[in-house]
């Protein structure tokens, strides 16, 4: 046990929003209601630490007391199902220290000002990027502050992780939709395609999340492309050709990155030459590019879907496995940090064994930043359209459950930081 | 009260799927069991007509009953919450009885042979055009069968009923969806519009209830266009131009339809000599049009969100209300019948007065079958940009309490009917 640092904290969140990010800065709130004898006070930086270099914050500890000054159990239930940052988001990487140690030495003059002992940030890999930066220029400084990364990304490419907190809930809804519209797409005997647009630029985790009705309900896509395999629009087309001679009704998922042998994204390749009344380049996106392209080649009736920001923001069906873990994670965070670790990640450990049981360990950040985990090949099928069941016995634990949102005259109610 | 009619009746589902069709279904389902000493039987249609002319039927008395042969509630409670037409659905209009006196003939035939005196069809327009088409033509026949429609579209624009099942469903969806975008879209700080496209090609009442959000929570949507008003695209950049000045973050909600004052739509506005590397013309849509004119006048980060099929079909998120008139409806249809009635739709009646209450009550279907009934103008601001409080007050009891679905390892189970 280290000794104890007494200080104010202060927590960000920075990067796209996710459905458990408010989760996760519950747990961070929860952590500090519980570590009083260290942490004096809490800020929440507004639009992260950009907004806290304009010194643009609030008094966290305050907002969520009750009028005892106890933790209000049912403000933070609210903010726990709220999507998006409730604290505000940026998306800035820090220089690094050699390069402006004057961005350092501000930072840390404001530190002082506000006598900030506690540095948490919650975020994806440019946000660890900025905790491990923070964490290396702390090193040749005389200032002792302990400096924490909380994971987030619905994309679950972080590496060091056995998943990120809010790929849960985009998976649970992502599946959810899929059957959905397998469902709606059933109910005509007309030959048609329909072609889901999934968000992944790199990694394919969230595409096959497409496909996990299959394991659960026995229903699922045709076909799932993933950016981890080169995408042949010649296979493709012999893919809808085998599948229409089984049924009508063709439902495929795409990720958003899927590319070409040469590297060409799908979305960009057939958009070459196009342009509107005004000239403009269409940027037409992967599953729109694929809709003409199917059109053409079969002439059947093809529609596609864009899933769009909802992957991310669904708050009103999220997992309560992924709610849960990103709480136990933010609060993992600052009793660590309380207990004297600094320059971590708070990680997820799974369990080995059947059973699925998750630990939070705080990891070195240096080895997780700016690196991408993607898809195995091993967790994608040999002709590389669709995914395999081992890959869909690890998403499954992690929609389990569902979080209860409060309604309010027949809406979700959000806990808005005025 | 009529004499009692016996024999077997058969029901379909027509038209686009919506969240709330099977729980109509389910109500036929319902009625039939509470009718069985004049309703001998209940086929259900595969995909409506057109499976009915090719005898294409199943056994739902059977399929419904436990080992009794009661009414087995599980499975209909399954149905009840599972989207899209159960029963497959069709996009038949049915020719004037004077035009082809033989088709009428053919389908007699098919009624005779099964022994069918009952015939309940689920739809929106087109479905109440079949059934004022039979019930002309029974008319002119010896052959004794009572003809019934209940309503359905998520459009909420059918005649001669306060609202439509299916309608308050997805404007709940459509609303909390809203909710989450403009808190997504919140958390950035610099200048960005986003644009929701919503279904709805002449009437408006599905993007109405994206500003619901402001009765409920004090939340909506900087502006609302509907298709009842001609949209302007200069007016539109001036609104855009109002909202800058208050907030960075501008949300957007429009209707499919939305037209010029000339008549044209706005989606096919842009694209006039638009056209991809082979020469096709883009079919873009409303908010990708206007996302590209947004983008051109302003120069500032623009999205579009087509929201598409889950509208009708994302039964994980259903208004109890919706799905219990449903139920209600569907099960008046067959009560109506057996007790005499022929020839009428099942219209949802309001009842005067600050309670909002629901009678249903069976309405000559001639009146309704082919008439729109869009959003009344003095439900739209003088502007045009907007929805009025009356028109929210409107919508706001049809979404009200949230039915629950059923889950299984995280994903809703579905009803198929195999």
């Amino acid at each position: 046990m280290e000794k104890i640092l007494r200080g104010a904290a202060v927590v960000g969140q920075s990067g796209g929003p996710t459905a458990a990010i408010n989760a996760t800065l519950a747990g961070v709130i929860n952590g500090f209601f519980s570590s009083k004898d260290s942490v004096t006070k809490l800020y929440g930086m507004r639009n992260g630490i950009e907004g806290f270099l304009g010194e643009r914050m609030c008094d966290l500890g305050e907002i969520f007391a009750d009028a005892d000054g106890n933790l209000d159990q049912d403000k933070l239930d609210a903010l726990i199902t709220t999507p998006a940052a409730a604290l505000g988001s940026c998306r800035k990487k820090l220089p690094k220290p050699a390069d402006d140690p004057a961005f350092f030495e501000n930072l840390i003059s404001l530190f002082k000002k506000y006598d900030i002992r506690y540095f948490f940030y919650i975020g994806g890999n440019d946000s660890m990027d900025t905790v491990a930066k923070l964490t290396e220029y702390l090193r040749t400084s005389d200032y002792e502050m302990r400096v924490m990364g909380v994971p987030k990304t619905i994309d679950n490419d972080l590496q060091g992780t056995d998943h990120t907190p809010g790929y849960g809930s985009a998976a649970k809804y992502i599946a959810t939709t899929m059957q959905e519209i397998i469902r709606d797409c059933a109910v005509y005997t007309t030959k048609a395609v329909t072609i889901v647009e999934i968000m992944g630029r790199d990694a394919g985790w969230l595409t096959a999340a497409a496909a996990l009705p299959s394991i659960i309900n026995g229903i699922s896509p045709d076909y799932v492309y993933l950016p981890e395999v080169a995408f042949s629009m010649d296979a493709f087309f012999a893919d809808i050709e085998k599948a229409f001679a089984k049924h009508p009704n063709i439902v495929i998922a795409v990720s958003e990155g899927i590319r070409f042998a040469n590297g060409h994204y799908v979305g960009e390749g057939t958009q070459s030459g196009a342009a509107d009344a005004f000239g403009h380049k269409y940027l037409e996106g992967t599953g729109k590019a694929l809709e003409i392209a199917v059109k053409e080649h079969f002439g059947c009736k093809v529609r596609s879907i864009e899933l769009n920001l909802p992957q991310r923001c669904a708050a009103h069906l999220t997992s309560k496995t992924d709610l849960d873990e990103a709480q136990c994670a933010g609060r993992t965070a600052v009793l660590s940090a309380a207990a004297g670790t600094t320059g971590c990640m708070i990680a997820y450990v799974r369990a080995e064994g059947d059973e699925y049981k998750i630990s939070f360990e705080p990891s070195d950040v240096t080895k997780i930043a700016n690196a991408v985990r993607t898809v195995p090949r091993e967790f994608i099928n040999a002709e590389g359209n669709n995914v395999t069941r081992e890959c869909l016995e690890y998403i499954k634990p992690l929609i389990a459950g569902e979080a209860k949102s409060v309604f309010k005259d027949g809406l979700p109610v959000h806990f808005i930081i005025g």
